[in-house]
């Protein structure tokens, strides 16, 4: 029984394809449309039990009418001008109450932009992050939403039903108008940085401070998987350490060069928590590893001429009871600085950016998935507007894992194995319980050199110190 | 006797006027301008024996016509919108010729437009970047130029010749074309935010970590500036700490509130070495640590809940001596980032930037004039496009100071004093003496979920894992 399409979707790549298997497995019918027919007749061959549901089109005025209108346009095409490109195009071709759905991985600048400029058409626009990759995008992603209430109404109960779930509760989500769903994505992936990087710098501190095997990572992070640091990418994280080469029958992991990718989500994270002058220190630090990693010819000469970094922990090492509650502590820290940003962009950009529904998204179908953000919504709901620093548990975990974040970071530093996340954290969380800073330093150079001048611990009217040279 | 000007200024506040002075002094005669006439007609008056070199005007069009062409132009007006304006105002008033030059704190994006724009009028536009603040202003500023060879020839002369001296060598060098120089003064304040905050940090140890009042933390600084950290901002951070509060009698330091102020330079030199994916975590640190410091509301409340952070330092603290050689460590790691992102950024935009003669024009009158820059103009001439930790004297220096560096920062960590710029200084020389990084484990991740593949150490050509579920 074959129903006309009120959906279609442009671009079968990985995501592509994996998605409109998920939406014309949720009972959707759709029509396809790839540049390249082929990809699409292909695709629609292999879909099996779905291939009844998917209606293959080889020109965009042949996919728009093969949709009943009102229609929803999903578009998963690369980032940046082949968005605005295919807006373009399907411009002429679509009647009043269509919306387009931008569901790339577009810069929130982008979404924003096109937002507007579709106020002045006769179709809607939003724009949508997803995360979990094919896997997710097949089987349930995890969604954040940039639009308006009314378009939100409209595609609710689709994308609910794509989405993953958390004890039941679709992890798709309104978080505000234009780029606010991009927005949020980006902050996931600046997360998902520093998750990793935390991660890896426990793994180095294992296997070069304490010589373990790449089994014994595993046999560690299997075990912490099923503590408080549960999570999709400490799950990932032992089986990787688990895995062996089928080449070379060594651990996978040694095999592996030591020089990482970025796709830039990453940097996009820190440039506008700059913009916004909210510290990430965890995340810069993350993506700084990145960049430095992939500096290979300079780090093998750094080591030749300052000795290699690498050397064993003191003593006995760091129980791995210390580098959990290191990790735990690090994670939190993280994910404050995170929710701080995402709090600034909120004032920044005028958007209602709901905190505990950011948390409930994240729990499921993303790379950041863990039962950690499931408590996370509980306290951004329970403590609206506060730092997650403050709220329960969280500061409570942080009373019991600061002690080892410390003695983790010590120990490395010692060894001259650089954990600098980690270090990032702590440093950060020193600076924001300390009463008195030594900002006052700065403000009275500032005043020295640039009569910048300053304000007065008793609060007196003297805005300058009694030094006479200014300069700037 | 008084001749027709060739050169005038607009903008008479702090830095134009003390521009002016030094103009005139040269022996230039010029016409000055401000938009508020009767600031212009006050400055005159206040002259001195400069004021018959001086042509006070009252429109732009009179501004104009009292310079003789081909006429020199310099802007020292309010970053931003307000330099188009008086371009737009100008332009019809030009001749063949012309030249504006714009002495602003511009954003070097801003000139590298403003340049282009100008390639296509009759008058010429270069961007020049001025450090040292009033004084330096008045007596003999840092100034990086970007602009044509041909334009630089026509004005170096009087740039030279007003701009600071060290060994007799002038202060003012042709940087590279259109936003070269702004680029370059962006990455002075960079290095001045984190040279500031490194400072500052060791201030702190001696303050909560020794209990040092003021007046002995400014004798350690006034000994350190006999040594290697001789330097303009050791100088004064002597002076300020020497400094008594006139109201109160107390320590001027002690009165000062510790919550610094920014005029956003260093978080624009953050952003753009995200934008070159060069990391620069000393000159981040320091920029975040000013944003923390703003947030005095949420460090109370941090040091309630968690314990104030501050703790004496474990024994007899830290030595002055080894404080000394962190400072050194620091500031060289800071420095190599700093260049390190010049040379990108001239690669990027396609600019021969000439890192010796960056180090030479920092030598004198800008804020973070020092004696090691001059070194440093004969490490990087000596070695051409390598780093500055590997080029003598100061991989020999690093060497002798990485432990006290190590130490301090172990030292600060236990004690729970956050040192964000020189740990992260720290972390960085770690990380690039790093042989084997444990960015194996993120490409083992990314490829896990992202199906984003690797490089293997064996150089073989199988770039996936053994696994199956792949997400993103």
């Amino acid at each position: 029984m074959s129903e006309q399409p009120q959906v279609g979707l442009i671009g079968l790549g990985t995501m592509g394809a994996a998605l409109s298997l998920n939406i014309a497995e949720k009972g959707h019918f759709l029509a396809v449309y790839n540049r390249t027919g082929s990809v699409t007749d292909t695709f629609v061959q292999t879909a099996g039990d779905l291939a009844p549901r998917l209606t293959p089109t080889k020109t965009l005025e042949n996919f728009v009418a093969a949709i009943k209108a009102p229609r929803v346009i999903i578009l998963m095409v690369p980032a940046g001008p082949v968005v605005d490109d295919h807006i373009d195009a399907l411009k002429p071709l679509l009647g009043p109450d269509d919306l387009i759905i931008d569901a790339g991985n577009a810069n929130f600048y982008d979404t924003e932009r096109r937002a507007k400029r579709a106020q002045n058409e006769k179709f809607g626009f939003i724009g949508i992050g997803v995360s979990g990759g094919e896997s997710g995008a097949r089987h349930g992603p995890s969604i954040m939403v940039g639009g308006t209430e009314a378009d939100w109404a409209r595609v609710a109960p689709m994308l609910e039903a794509i989405s993953a779930k958390y004890d039941g509760t679709p992890c798709a989500s309104l978080m505000g108008p234009g780029g606010a769903g991009h927005f949020v994505k980006m902050v996931h992936n600046g997360i998902e940085y520093a998750d990793m990087q935390m991660i890896a710098e426990v793994y180095s501190l294992m296997r070069d401070g304490m010589a373990y095997k790449a089994p014994q990572v595993a046999d560690v992070f299997e075990n912490w998987n099923k503590g408080r640091l549960a999570s999709y990418l400490i799950e990932i994280s032992a089986k990787v350490a688990r895995a062996e080469d089928p080449i070379s029958g060594n651990a996978m992991l040694d095999v592996i060069l030591d020089k990482a990718g970025q796709k830039g989500t990453g940097r996009w994270t820190a440039i506008e928590a700059q913009q916004l002058a909210v510290p990430v220190p965890v995340i810069e630090a993350a993506v700084a590893a990145r960049n430095l990693s992939a500096r290979l010819d300079t780090r093998q000469r750094g080591a030749e001429y300052f000795g290699d970094a690498q050397k064993a922990l003191e003593g006995e090492g760091i129980a791995a009871k210390t580098l959990e509650k290191a990790l735990i502590a690090g994670k939190i820290l993280c994910y404050a600085q995170g929710f701080e940003m995402l709090a600034a962009a909120a004032t920044h950009f005028g958007w209602d950016l709901p905190m505990p529904a950011i948390a409930r998204v994240w729990r499921e179908g993303c790379i950041i998935r863990s039962d950690m953000l499931n408590d996370m919504a509980t306290a951004l709901t329970n403590n609206p507007g506060d730092n997650l620093i403050f709220a329960e548990p969280f500061s409570g975990l942080l009373k019991d894992c600061e002690a080892a974040l410390r003695d983790t970071v010590i120990a490395a530093t010692k060894a001259g194995i650089a954990v600098p996340a980690l270090a990032a954290g702590l440093s950060w969380f020193d600076s924001i319980r300390t009463r008195r800073t030594s900002a006052n330093m700065i403000q009275a150079q500032r005043d020295y050199f640039g009569a910048h001048g300053f304000e007065r611990v008793d609060g007196k009217n003297e805005p300058h110190g009694p030094w006479a040279g200014h300069e700037d």
